[in-house]
């Protein structure tokens, strides 16, 4: 049976929480937040809609103990207001180192045995951190990375070229945050090459508009929500089903030491391979410098 | 091709398109706000979401023209924080009198030929409006009304049971705010008479909880999303489908002269039947006091 | 993670295996079936459908050891030929009881500690000599029984008033075959009771069509399966989230010491209630009969 | 509204209906059969499934009228043991090249004006006529062509190298019958160029085995039907939501001036573009002899 630990009561996490619900993914589902009228809140919601959903879900609140036997936990703590009033997710940066040591440290007690997805924001530090501090093999914990910025360049292409964002291919690689880029090398449509399909000019626009339409869509709302929980219940499945999804994540890179945004194989185990691209020399030196960025604050906060 | 229009993107009428998108209830949707900044940020929210969703949809925004041939409008205009600072949806009941103005006014002129299933609130007085704002014949306009609050009422029940919510039948009645009631005369549970199941005191405790949960709901998020979309997308599904299902909404009801929460028969035509009940005197006094009192606000405000 | 074991893969097998894959509802299948050819063909079709499918599902072929650690086991064995040659379900008695025995053999000696759903016919007899042969608990062996019967009366009673056939409640039980009835006491229609709504005369018919429809179906198509097949689904969903469903299904009865067609509650545990009704004399009398039938059978046979 | 006619109520067409049925897909389908009695038992089992179905659905058969409003009609006539027979599609092909006419007619006279999408085999040739005999224009009538063989190839890699098959890229071209081939310069996994991953001699068996799977299925089940359905549903959504979505069909090219299976955009007008792909000399040789026997058949055969 499908039990889904949820850390976190945010606009992303409560979005996560509906979307296994009403989908009918989830048997179980735990949400924790620090927040108790919150995560009462959307306790509450949820199980008002349990006499018009299509399955039921049991829903309980409040419970690290109940991680134990969890099948996945989900973070997504933190307080976007930070990162969006900064403009940069790093401005969640020390709230949220503190507080992955807090639910690592509490996530290793409840004797939890299975795979963390992290979205909580700088979303590599966090992964990271959150590895460290509950000793888990990398395998096991990774974030949702440039898996979010990849749907939003693949939206973006699409939308130049009038197609299904399904048709594009390629990655956004690095930080899930400000140094991240398209890995352009890596962009195909339809099978073609996309650096045969957009001048470098355009190149860079779609990939500042991928990294930036966060805040575009923060701006609005307050906060990105539907596409980022999407991205979750996508790893969530594949991670149940044992896919073998390729996917790019934030899991550890032994070639620069740290957590970033790379693709990888997405199973039972969470990550169970990194799939090595070949890059054009400028954009290894891209990820080079991303990876800096994010290990200088892994350093420095874990 | 199912095309609906959501008028209104506050946190109801974005998780009721995100439900639609996500499900693959919706081929076309059309997000209409005052907000231009609200609306483009769950426009974009939900474009971001494409690569990973299963199914594609067409979302435009802003488009009232775009109404002319949808099936479906979902209206969930307001301003709940003045609902919830007053503790009763009447206290966006002037706000939302002229909003249901404007905007019955503009589906009308659109041309839309379908149904309008209307959240906003007070829902009872809000449907009434638009109706008659549009002056579509009555069955084309209804509110989902108690559809929810007898969701809650199930929910309540099913808990105090240790039961599955769909086991439990029966009717919250009246307006879809503080006047509203269980008909406990209704109510079975497992096909047992629930009056036999619970004492007097208790049936009051449910029914006043059933009331409130909304509140308590809004007291820890600012508002409640969840059980009132999804309340909404079945109305949907009813409509698309012609299931001609049976569910308390809110309609005009030719007894009280009103539009009031009570059984009625949902299909493509929207409401299609009313199914009359055979109230105990004190449910039948209780309904005409709350239809007294919506048809008061009706008044006044239209 | 939820593991479900399909042995027989006949029509009915197949289609509940395609409905789990397809709905996302399994994230790992065992199929057995003695037919070696019939399971590849089933086992290949499927993966054939990865590619295309919205979620990724592992499965497995003829590994009795693979089940031991399945939540769930669908048992669909048998030869509907038999059944629908004699127009009635006991046509298949003597084999499927051969069957039963062997097949629950298995099943124990594989270490499988879930939940035995019965479909293969006669289904009350064959799910009590799985319980018998297992040795499991009674709770954690039932048949779909007259949940599927009761549908039919749901459909056709919801065609005869134009209505969604989940606006009809109430059930058919006894024996899953020609000894059923439906329970017109318990039968209601948009609240509305429905012996006020039918004549005698006309509810003999409803009652009878609901039992012949299974041979009408199969009459033209040589089985019945997609009806079955989702009434054998819904179940599954009820135990994997514990939902505690009020629902029809072949259950040992204490009163009548036999397993037949009577309201339980399903949730994880399989079968955790009986819920009594409160019967007419006549149908008191007619599920005595019934009664009868299965166990003259199950002695004979177990 | 969406309403779908499916002609056709083969095991493939029974199991499109079924599926579109259970996944909500469908507001209305039309079943069509010159098996009176079979049409009548597919007809009663997904009605007998309605009270335990998430969504309504009409369903109502035998009525070409009907489809004179549908939008997307799915055509699966045909004889499969003709086929499996010879182990050639070819083996249905005089019957169901008469069975295109009189189908194509009878659209045609229903006044329908949406798409059809055939299954029908051999499904280039039957395709074909289709369109010739309906006289609409080319993009409105399509095949699932080597949609599905891309998906079997898709299959076969992914299991070679322990992937999900999504992770595999890459087309099947030319007729979906023996003159078929795996246009290996296409194909890739996890953005790896396939030629580098297996030997010409791994290739040939792999490009056969996605040839023949279809035969190994029919010889264990009879005929295929779970793989087929589910490709046939993916274009069906395709369609209704104007996705745009890259998929290879048969569908007329101009430069071989005949219908084959071949990468197109698929939205609501069908196939709305046809994707050249940079071929090696040796596979345009295979397709242009691909499409010679397609051709030649249509033009003994239209």
């Amino acid at each position: 049976m499908r039990k889904i630990g949820i850390i976190g009561m945010g606009h992303v996490g409560a979005t996560v929480a509906y979307t296994l619900f009403t989908h009918g993914i989830a048997d179980e589902l735990v949400l924790i937040d620090k927040d108790e009228d919150k995560v009462t809140a959307e306790y509450n919601d949820l199980h008002d809609t349990l006499a018009r959903n299509n399955t039921f879900v049991n829903v309980r609140m409040q419970d690290w103990d109940a991680l134990k036997d969890a099948d996945i936990i989900v973070t997504a703590f933190g307080d976007i207001a930070a990162s969006v009033k900064t403009g940069d997710r790093f401005g969640e940066v020390k709230l949220n180192a503190a507080n992955a040591k807090e639910v690592g440290k509490k996530i290793k007690d409840s004797g939890f045995k299975g795979i963390i997805i992290n979205i909580s924001n700088p979303c590599d530090v966090v992964s990271q951190i959150l590895q460290k501090t509950t000793g888990f093999k990398e395998n096991r914990v990774f974030g949702t990375g440039t898996f979010l910025d990849t749907a939003r360049m693949q939206r973006i292409v699409g939308e130049k070229l009038n197609q299904d964002p399904r048709n594009v291919e390629g990655f956004v690689l690095g930080e899930h945050g400000s140094s991240q880029f398209t890995a352009w090398s890596t962009v195909r449509v339809n099978n073609k090459i996309a650096l045969q399909l957009f001048s470098e000019d355009e190149q860079e626009k779609i990939s500042e508009q991928s990294n930036k339409n966060a805040f575009l869509v923060a701006k609005g709302k307050g906060y990105t929500s539907y596409a980022i929980a999407t991205c979750a219940v996508r790893l969530v499945e594949a991670v149940f089903s044992d896919a073998r999804l390729y996917c790019p994540v934030s899991t550890y890179n032994p070639e620069f030491k740290t957590y970033i945004g790379y693709p990888a194989i997405v199973g039972r185990d969470g990550v169970e391979e990194l799939i090595p691209l070949k890059l054009t020399e400028e954009e290894r030196n891209k990820l080079a410098t991303s990876a800096d960025k994010i290990k200088e604050n892994v350093d420095k906060l874990s």
